[in-house]
This record gives C-alpha cells, structure tokens and sequence, in this order.
C-alpha cells in the first residue's frame, strides 16, 4: 500500500545551527536506510519549502507510522499522510 | 487496517424530495450489509451534520475504495478518510 | 454518551527532552487509568501526527471535561471534541 | 447538558420565495415549540447571517440530534455544535 | 446589547507554572466581578480548549473592550466577539 | 456605535440579467435612504469583488440587523459585520 | 520536471448520469494516452474523493497546461498543481 | 501604481457551451485592449486553473476597479487584488 | 486613494512587560502625527483584539507602505491592507 | 519559466535587531545578484507584509530551488511558488 507523506520540517531549520545541522545530517543517514529499504519509493523537494514530499510503501498505517517515527526529525516535524489507493485506470493495464 | 472516515451527505439532502429518498433507503441498505461484513465497525451521527462518521475496518486503500464506492452516496458525498494506527499504549496492553 | 476526541500534543515533543520524556510517562499512566474506567474507548495514532485520537465515553460534557484536565498533557495540548449521537442505522439493530 | 447551536440557514433563503416563506413559517411554529419545552434556551440573530445562534439543553447528544433533526429547515441548513461543560467558576458559586 | 464572547487563553498555560497560576488566580476574582456586576451573563468551558465561553452585557462595543481590556489574562489572550441581535421570534413572545 | 460591515453579493449577479439589475437598482435606492439617514457612513468598493464595504452607524446591534435586514439584496448576500471600539488614541484627542 | 497534479473531479459526478457517463469515458481514453506518452507518471485514487492525484512528467509549465486543458473534465475540475523538484538526498545517489 | 490580479472564472467555464465560448471571445478582445493600452502589463495562467492572474498598472484603485468591471466575465468571476509597492531593492538601482 | 488597514499587534503585547509598554508609548506618538497628517482618517479597536483597524489614506501603495514601516510596532506586526474604490453610489452624489 | 514566488519574512524581523539586520544586508546583496543574473525578474513589497512578491525566472523547478535556498533567509522563510504558464492570449501577440 502507497501513502503520500508530506514532511513540514520548518522547526528543524529554526533550531540552534550545529543542533540544526546535526539533525539534517542524522536524517539523510535514516532517509537512506528507508530508501535502500523501499520504504521510500520517490522523494522531492517542494521548491520554496523545508521540508519534503514523498510516495512511501508500507504493509498498514502501523507499518507507516513505525517508519515515520524512527526520522530523527520526527519529534520537530509536522506530518501530513494520505492513504493512495490503485486507480481503476491504472489497474486495467 | 483502520480508519476514520467521515462523510458528508448535505448534498443528497438538496436532491428532489422522492430522489433524495429513495438513495438514503437504498444507503441504509447498502450500510447494513457493510457492518453485517465487518467494514463498518462503528457508525455515529455528528449531531447537526447531514452525514455521519465511522470507524471502517478494510485490508488497505484498494479494498477501502471498493466499499466506499460502493456506496449509493458516493457521486454526492464528500467523503474525508484518515488512516488510524495502533497506538504504542493498546499495542502493550 | 461518546465523543470523538482529537489530541494534538506537538507542543510536549518540542519541551526539553528530559520534562517531556516524563510528561509523556505520566500521561501513559493516566490514560491506562482512562481506558480501565473504561473513559477512552477506543485509542489511535494517527501516522504522522503527534498526538492521538479516540472513542471517550462520559455521562455528559462535564464529566468528559474533568477526564481531559485530568491528563498531565492538558496545558500543553490542543484538544478537539466532537459530541457524537446514535445512528438511525444503528439504533435500528 | 448545554450546546451551543449555530445554524446557518443561507440555503432556505435562497429557495422560490414561496417554498422558503412557508418553510420559515413552519420553522418558526417548531422553533417555539423548542422553546416551551426547554430544549432552546436562549437565541440570537448574528447580524447580516441568514441564521440563528442559540443555547440548546438536551440530555444528551442523541436528544439534541432528535431536535434538530425535527427543524424543517434541517435538509437545507448547515448546522454546527458545541457541545459546553460547566466552567469551574460558575461550579463555585 | 448581547455579545458571544470566546477567550482562547492557551498561552496563559504555556506560561511559567507560577505566572500562569497567579495570573488564572487574578482572572478568576476579577471574572466574579464581571459576573456580579452583570457584564458575564453566561459563561462555559469548551471540554477540551483552554479557555471559555460565554454571553456578556454591554451598552455598546466601548463597554465592552473596556470589560475584556480588564481582564488579567488580556494581553495573552485572543478573544473573538460577535454582536447578537434579538431575533424576531424572541421578540414576538 | 458603529460597525464595519462587508457585503459579498457575487450571488446577486448570478441571478439572471433582468432580475439582477432590478435588484441592483432597489438596492441603490435603499441604499441612498441608509446614507440619508445616516445609518451608512462610509461606503467603498474593493477592487474586483462584487460587493462592497462600509461603515455603519447604529444604536445597536437589533438596530443594525434592522438596517441590514431591510437591504433588497439581504436574501442573496453574505453579510459579515465587525463591531468597532473607539480607540484610546483617538479618545484622547 | 516533474509535479504533482491533484485533480477534484466532484462536479463532474453531479452532471445528469448519462453525461457524467460519457465524460469520464472520454477521460479514461485520454488518460491512457497521456500514460502512454510518459506524461502521467504515476496516478492514484485518494479513497472516498471523486478525483485523483498523480504525478505528471512535462518540460515546462506550458507543456503541462497543454496537458492538463486536454483533459475532458478539464472545464469541470477544480485542478492544483505542486512544482516538484529532485531533492539533495536523490540526486546524490 | 501595480497591482497582482487573480482571476477565478471556474464559473464562466460551467455556464451552456455556447454561451461560454462567447464569453470567453468577447474577454480576449477586451483583454487585448487592456494590454494595449498598458494597464494589463503581464499575464499568465497557472496551470490546471480556469481564470489568470497578471501584473496591472492603474493611476489608483478607482482606475483598476473602472478595468476590471469591463471585463465581460466580471459579473461571474471572483477576483483578488493584491496593491504592489516599490521594494526597497529596486529602487536603489 | 484610500485603504482599509488592520493592524494585528498581538506579539506586541507578548514582549517583556517594559519593552512592550515603551514600543506601545512611541507607537501612541507616530500614530498622533499620522492622524495629524491626515494619513489615518479614521481609527477604531475591534473588541477583544490586541491591534486596530482604520481607514488610510495615500497617494499610492509606496505612500501607504513608507507610512506602515514608519509605525515603531511594524517589526512585530502582522498587517493586512485592502484597496479602497470609489463606489458607484457615493459617485453619483 | 517563470515562477510567481512570495517570501514571507516575519520571523527574520523577530531575530535580535543585529543579527536581523546583518541577514537583511545579506539578502540585499544575494538579492542583487540574482536580479543582475536575471532569476529575478520582477520585485515588489505588498504594503504591509514582512516579505516580498516576485516573477522569478529559471529552467525548471531545480534550477528555481537552488536559486532560493541560495537567500540567506532562507532558514527562516516561508517561501510559496507558484508555476506560470503562457497565456493563450499572449502567446498570440
């Protein structure tokens, strides 16, 4: 199942600079991880915003939610999920 | 899986009179074979809002989409779903 | 009489680490209490969010209202309510 | 129990004047009905709103969905709850 | 004149502990005041939102920022007015 | 006292041709009355909204529905009115 | 460039049956030829909403509006459109 | 003295087919002449939107309020203006 | 050229009691010279609300902008300005 | 393309007055730049508003994104992007 994760990660920009940078640096290791893991299948940046959006894949919301809490920004980070279902369209093909 | 979906129906209301009737009858209809299956958990009224809000139980996305389209509703309802997780203090209990 | 209720607790994950770890103990325990009393009936994450939402059963808005200052997040958290009424559907069967 | 009721009635006034006339009449007949009873306790027009503004007390929120659901205008209006606990300074007094 | 006044004071909690306990000690006499003086005619809680509710009395808009420039809280708190005006059934009866 | 009161009338132009401009010309009529007696006080258009903007002068608020309530296009508009205060500096001088 | 396309299709479902019928059959056809083309990306229902959310591949914004105004639904749909550019973490890998 | 204009016509775009593109004809050549004469300075859609926004030029709000109530989608559209002062940047060079 | 200026100043009253009370002092002065410049014409509290609003008037949006970022308060205020057109109905007489 | 980009700014305002005003002198010089490079087109003040609006020009979505997050107060910024499209009209002409 696919979810689209929009990450709002102004607070973590707002933070003290070493806190700040030390954090984006813990987050791209994890992004990595969830990536190589398939767990994030497409990422972008928003241009303008701090933050990021995304296609996630997970089993359910628990498998999800278990991702998204292990972001080291997760505790500063404003989190908005849309579950995405197949479109008849797309299963047809 | 769960969610929390909630649809607003003002627009059935507005429908002529025998119309706007006779979807609700076939709706009720269609709602009691859903929780009679186990996709409708819970079912409430929001006092003043012509729709109702519920707990739906489906596998993911797909077979949550299937059932709301399902719905006689559905080409007039607005419809907002919001994907539930188990939280980390039922999940000990 | 049930509730709908919406816990937003952003602002406990943005205290220091230290006073929030312990709020967040604190409110476990208490919401344990709640669930034992059977006052929060049903209990979600949901993915993304820092908070929770649920099912609150009370006798009416006052003993709802002692039961949300009770929680040790109280003064840090935006909490929405929303009275929910038996449906026609369900007060049938 | 006390509510705060607000219903926007926008819609009744903009149905033919003859349909809308007579629904208001109707509405008027039940809204002092209400009154007698107790269940509308005090009651306001908001200035320019094509609505009303009240204080309702009901047991609970199936009896408030009942009464207003009993309003003619209920399939046009859009009404909006709040549902109101006794404040700890009027408990004291 | 009628006015439906709702004070959000959720910054007075995020205030040092003793602050805000001195200043919701200091709003609660002079809320008694306004009360017995007759300004405060109705008055709740919103079971979940850090604030009130209530009706209040004034000759006009400038007895009434006069009463709510008053209270303790004032600075810290964002307070939403609207006018009420008798509605025609009311004043019929 | 007085009042800003803002006017959305986009409904009264979607009305057909004949019925809209008979509307608009009652409208002005009533309207050079309001001013004549000095109920409307200041009276603007915002660039592009079909509608206007004043200041409104009443005893209070049952007053000003009055006023508002006899407007030809009151029916078809969104009225939203904010009660003025006089302000401290301007009391001064 | 990629972005991402939210398309609410609501009103085209409260056209009479038979053409809502046709449109979103003629929809379908030009969809897949937009799949074909590469310009639809990826494509999801977003369930319980009448519409669609995807991710379209164009040169520009002018190639993408060329796109999207050859849609069929294109004078009933309310369309928002989110630049996506490649963020850091992807372009490094 | 610049202004940004947006204009929403999703309105003229559901009005009868022929009655529509007429409209729509007749704003073009208005358009033109807007531009010609120097008070429309730039123009563009965004798309997936049914309506533009542009950069005007007027002496004062009176002047654009006399163009924009040219325009034959006037009576339909739901247009902002937003007023443009010089920045300080650029009129240092 | 006139505007309608709201003034919402809420942080002002949440700096350090004396740096507030000093801001709101020098503020109480540049506001007096605007008034005698004729700038603001007309000034008023909205009840409940720590800011003001007015009616401004200026030359042009450069005008306007160098009289806001003359107020001592600007820093710290969230300020929205609407443009101001002559009405048809004040034209004509 | 060109890009319709709104820089929002307050919270650069509310640094301590020094830092704010050396990120101030930065962005002037950064801001400069871009204009001279021609990715910044066009550049106002909105009378009133911490920020700025302007047409921005650039490739594609990447090319604007590293234009922005080149601003010095771009940590602090909330920064909306708006993709432009070329009119019909003026793409005749």
């Amino acid at each position: 199942m696919e979810f689209l994760v929009r990450v709002d990660g102004a607070r973590v920009y707002e933070l003290p600079a070493d806190e700040s940078a030390a954090l984006i640096e813990r987050e791209r290791v994890r992004g990595r991880e969830l990536m190589a893991a398939g767990t994030i299948r497409h990422f972008w940046r928003i241009p303008g915003r701090r933050g990021n959006i995304g296609i996630w894949s997970a089993a359910d919301a628990d498998e999800l939610e278990a991702a998204l809490t292990s972001l080291p920004v997760w505790p500063y980070a404003d989190i908005e999920v849309t579950p995405l279902a197949r479109h008849p369209m797309t299963a047809v093909s």
